[in-house]
């Protein structure tokens, strides 16, 4: 079979890029180390046996760590050789292809996205969720020549897209809660939400803990609630607090001053400065978390967003003439509000923590923290009424606080 | 807040390269949408906000297809307006930044990854694993100067380390399985490792249903048992038919034939053709398996690969010159076998089925179709004894196929 030299692996001056081999009997090196966030620029080779692709050949940096030596039942350890000073690997494995690996995998697949948007009518919450995501995702109460009232009651509207670009595919469900905060009383107004929400972690836990389950469990849970604060520039409403305090323990919290160019720069830093005192005051932890940070970079970047936490957003679905080019804003008798333009309002924040620097993160803290909690509630739940038997999974026959097979 | 004009997000020309918008009913477009594998090529720029990495703004082909619209109990549906035929997108909307998120997220936690050595001794086994990462990663049995002697069961040996390339952290662990088909009498010399390798599924499935589980359950689960066949050139003996048929339902079995340096290339072919008629007549399916390929592409690939198995293989952790290069090799009076060479041996395609190719896609079978049988079986016969309750997870009392809570 004739392989391309290029694809071939070098061992040529395999001493010069040779990483080392250090034994070292503490874990530090593993899991959780701390590491400063690098982009990866692989330029993409070739495996030269079956053309699948793979990263770069032989550079600088491979280091092996005997790192511990795992002990089964049936397992006898092994010590390493006395001389294990500093080895030389002889060349490069390639497992950083893994990443590689995992992204062919992921845009195979695609990935599920859903967020919910809440505030009460009229805040501009359908056309921040079209600005987001380009398009007429969400569709606005009153359409012209449409009629149609605030309903007495609020009520949960899920629309799905499917939105690809650059071959990822993303499904996107966005919940719209009209109704919500619209009523002369307001009390247990976030019920059907956090009723919602919690129907969306009960149903990801029956699928997971049955006998067959699917591959891939469909995941209805929503990854973000972005709250739409009216733009009043005093504080934050006895409803805002009171929402915000009850959902931020089960879902990630997102709130945003709303329709923001009423403000000018100087009650906009005002109003999102008391907005901050406010929830500190009421001990509302909004997201990114400071409890979830899971590392010092994770915690620099988080805190530069956390400062500016409210974002002061405008949202727009119809485009404009400035200068020759063409951006979505809105026009007024004194001027074009580009709604990209981050020197006129913060909506550019709220899309990249919401897509292009924390949709993941979303999305992971959802599943790592928000649904294992309600899983440990409802199981705990589950096993209170009847304690009598070794099972900690759902059913009524649990005493102890784990389960056993 | 200056902005460099790149990272602003850029409107002009929206339409030149808006993608389209098109309602579609029916799912076809979603998960399991039989698309060609793409090798994504990102540049890598910044969140304007907060300067972490996100690929390159606009390029054609965003598009965005209203597919269903999932109603929740409490939700209400919510209708395309009549006149939704093709909407253009505004423009970009960053989705696949998730690729570059999932990756830092993969570099900052590593990854486990678990492979089994089995066949009798002298088949140089450990000196394959440490051709295979490059460096001692196994130990060989006999060391100069040492005693050791065959032992009289078999015994399983573990040993782990962390293997650091380009950022990417691996931890690897490595099962031999001394004493494999070297007795007298070699009757049931497979159990202690189908033991093994269900201890580490048991192991998981425990950590996965405790109540309060860890974010990250370790995994020891093998992901891949490479089984070594001696290179007689003539069939398989019973003995390696009766062990794959057996692994081959629990884990991923890869054959070698080792040692191909005994056989001529002739030898070699013709060995490989009588081990592929063999495994065909008994019905056992090697990785990768035909039943798990997920699309035509996965088919394409694994087909190829398939037609080479088991790989005629020479291991060597020795570097000799070859024309002015440093080669990793085993010297004979007639020639040096160059072992990454894959005119001389098929020691690379080993690798990059293990290593460069198929790592990930060993980790998802074992998780998805090994682990996911093991657990099936393990909670049907938790709940045999005494079907009484409707709890399908592991306890004494299920009667149903399925749980409930």
């Amino acid at each position: 079979m004739a392989v391309p030299a290029s694809c071939r692996p070098s061992l040529s001056g395999a001493k010069k890029w040779a990483g080392t081999y250090v034994p070292c009997r503490e874990a530090a090196a593993w899991a959780g180390g701390r590491r400063r966030r690098r982009a990866l620029r692989h330029r993409g080779g070739q495996c030269w046996a079956w053309g699948s692709p793979v990263p770069e050949p032989p550079m600088p940096g491979s280091s092996l760590e005997p790192q511990e030596r795992s002990m089964e039942s049936a397992a006898v350890p092994q010590e390493l050789p006395p001389d294990c000073g500093v080895h030389e690997l002889f060349g490069y494995v390639g497992i950083e292809a893994v990443l590689e690996q995992m992204k062919v995998k992921t845009m195979k697949m695609g990935f599920e996205f859903n967020i919910m948007v809440v505030g009460q009518s009229g805040l501009g919450k359908s056309t921040m969720v079209n600005t987001l995501f380009k398009s007429k995702v969400s569709r606005k109460a009153s359409q012209p020549g449409q009629e149609e009232r605030i309903p007495k009651t609020v009520q949960l509207q899920s629309v799905t897209h499917v939105i690809e670009e650059k071959g990822v595919k993303m499904k996107l469900t966005v919940t719209d809660t009209p109704g919500f905060g619209d009523q002369i009383n307001n009390e247990n107004c976030w019920d059907p939400i956090i009723k919602y929400i919690n129907e969306q972690y009960e149903r990801y836990l029956r699928e997971e803990i049955l006998i067959t389950r699917k591959r891939k469990i469909p995941d209805s849970r929503v990854h973000g609630c972005v709250y739409f604060i009216p733009p009043t520039g005093h504080w934050l409403r006895p409803l805002d607090l009171e929402f915000m305090r009850r959902l931020s323990k089960i879902v990630n919290v997102v709130p945003v001053i709303a329709k923001a160019d009423t403000l000018t720069l100087e009650e906009r830093e005002e109003f999102k400065q008391r907005i901050q005192r406010d929830l500190k005051a009421h001990a509302i932890s909004v997201y990114p978390q400071e409890d979830f940070d899971e590392d010092p970079d994770d915690r620099l970047l988080n805190d530069r967003i956390r400062e500016k936490i409210p974002f002061a957003v405008v949202g727009a679905d119809q485009e404009h003439q400035v200068n020759g080019k063409r951006v979505l804003g809105r026009k007024t008798k004194w001027g074009i509000i580009e709604v990209e333009n981050p020197a006129h309002c913060e909506f550019p924040m709220l899309r990249d923590l919401l897509i292009r620097s924390h949709l993941q993160d979303l999305k992971d803290i959802t599943h790592n923290v928000h649904y294992e909690s309600y899983r440990v509630r409802r199981l705990n739940e589950s096993n209170r009424p009847a304690p009598s038997s070794n099972n900690g999974l759902p059913g009524r026959d649990e005493d102890g606080d784990e389960s056993n097979l």
